[in-house]
């Protein structure tokens, strides 16, 4: 008989602070939520007007947020872009747009991947090194891969020359390369969206992470005209909602505020790496918005700072992990670091 | 050669008030749109919590929004209730919960069902009378029936017991009745949602009418065990906004405000009713949310009115009818009055 595993609710995914507080008896209000890699100072949420609320979307405010996508994800000419609520809806619907085949996920990554195409029929290989699924893709062998780059949790970075070569291997059998880009926003180097219109190179993009915005529901598919035009089928109209179209074109046309928020980034995940490291964790990697530490104690560390109200994400599928958010000023590093282990 | 529909646009849906703002040369802010059946008085949006739009939404948030649907919509105890973006998005996956069949839609109706049932492979009979639902779900020739009760846009209103016998017929042989009470919230005598739960009846609600939030993308599905756990599935985690939970959840909850609106927009509809005669129409119809009414110069109305700012619904099947929602206070019949055809 094995022992149920009472952190199994805050392994599946990070966010969840009521579980958190019904666990451990503190009342929600006080807790430092650092178990997602979402920007502790968010966009800033410009007026609603009261149109938005009431009235169904109109094409022209799609069209005029979908610019605003293609200016801040600096989207090349020749990409089809599509606005879903939320990047997990299009992860939902792309493995409904084939018909069963061979999927391979690079990872470990973000669990959702290999959970949706899975349900859809398709054979799921999971986790995969970036290796196998170019060797793969080479012999035939591969219909869709899925890359995270760079990669949650470990913030793994994949050269983008590498993966448009994988990109045009899988489509030339009628494959897709689906391409999560949930944390480019901190390393712009990396992404393919002004590349993207190639066959098969399919870029998810979202202001959940970045932005700070992760309860707006807003995501985007940044990729060729066939599945894009299958995609917004699929999705149907008024998928987004008004207030998601006001505040999701306000925030990514907004190109000053994003420099200025990577900047800042960097500067609080410099300081957060030093109070891991202080707390007696080993820092592995990360992105500027999360950092994945590394401990023998881990669970015993989790458990830890839970009980002083600090939650971090611990992983089923390894065990010595946690990833840890940035807490944001004048909370953060200072907390952790009083939480020694 | 035929001539091109100048207003195809307006005939797909309502609510395009750009596009007519456009075709019309008229700015939008100078229109009365009437063109759709949402509720002029919208529940007041209450104050949004900063962290519904930067945290992603927690279960506890979802639960305390499905029991503010259930107490709204008066669900039974035996029924699932699913939360979706928006009643459209539930039109779009449950034809890809079944193996392609032959579905019935009652009608005319609200467009979208046939094309979602058609666009996934099934065989559409569109649109049908119920009396041929009914024969069809008795000789075993009908796997799907699609109703909307009370029917838009003619309002027409089809007794709940036959409904239910009608969803037993089909749930014998595994079939389903979609039920849409997209207005159900006027005549609540007529909804199902107090008996579901029973196999095979999936009924679709939402607060983007009645409740005047259209914007919000937020609705339900009440059904069965087996059919909730399928949508759960398909939609995936987060499928609705935080903004979309908080005041969604204060909409459905308040039975006071939805008690004083239902009395609020009968005056409203028997106002626009002498209206619409005044002004030299036939009323056929309609739920105290819209009118339908008929004239042999309709076209001409329209165009009329859309050149005097007011925006109407026409119909590409049936080009004698004008579907007119509440113009809300102080503003409507005195403008159609005057704009006298």
């Amino acid at each position: 008989m094995t022992t149920p595993d009472p952190l199994a609710v805050f392994r599946a995914h990070g966010g969840n602070l009521a579980a958190a507080a019904a666990f451990y008896g503190r009342p929600r209000e006080q807790w430092l939520d650092l178990s997602t890699g979402i920007n502790p100072r968010p966009y800033p949420i410009p007026p609603i007007p009261p149109e938005a609320w009431t009235r169904l979307p109109e094409p022209a405010d799609l069209a005029r947020l979908l610019e605003a996508a293609r200016t801040g994800y600096a989207v090349g000419d020749a990409a089809s872009v599509v606005a879903a609520p939320g990047t997990q809806s299009l992860i939902q619907w792309l493995p409904r747009l084939r018909r069963p085949g061979r999927v391979a996920v690079v990872g470990p990554t973000y669990g959702e991947h290999a959970a949706a195409w899975t349900r859809c029929g398709h054979t799921v290989a999971d986790p995969v090194t970036l290796e196998h699924a170019e060797a793969a893709a080479a012999d035939g062998s591969l219909d869709v891969a899925v890359v995270v780059n760079p990669n949650n949790p470990d913030g793994r970075r994949t050269d983008p020359d590498r993966l448009l070569h994988l990109a045009a291997r899988l489509a030339a059998r009628g494959g897709w390369l689906v391409l999560d880009e949930a944390f480019a926003d901190v390393t712009p180097e990396l992404s393919l969206c002004g590349r993207a219109g190639v066959p098969g190179l399919v870029i998810l993009r979202s202001p959940g992470k970045f932005h700070g915005l992760a309860g707006l529901r807003l995501g985007f598919c940044i990729t060729d005209a066939a599945v894009a035009a299958a995609l917004t089928a699929a999705l149907g109209p008024w998928a987004v909602s008004g207030p998601a179209l006001t505040v999701g074109e306000a925030a990514l046309a907004d190109l000053e505020w994003a420099a200025a928020t990577r900047l800042w980034l960097e500067e609080q995940a410099a300081a957060l790496d030093e109070a891991l490291t202080a707390a007696g964790l080993r820092v592995l990697g990360g992105t500027t918005l999360f950092r994945l530490a590394e401990s023998d104690a881990a669970a015993a560390v989790f458990d830890r700072w839970c009980r002083a109200g600090v939650l971090v994400r611990p992983f089923a599928y390894a065990p010595t992990w946690l990833r840890v958010g940035l807490p944001g000023e004048g909370v953060g590093a200072e907390r952790l670091l009083a939480k020694r282990v």
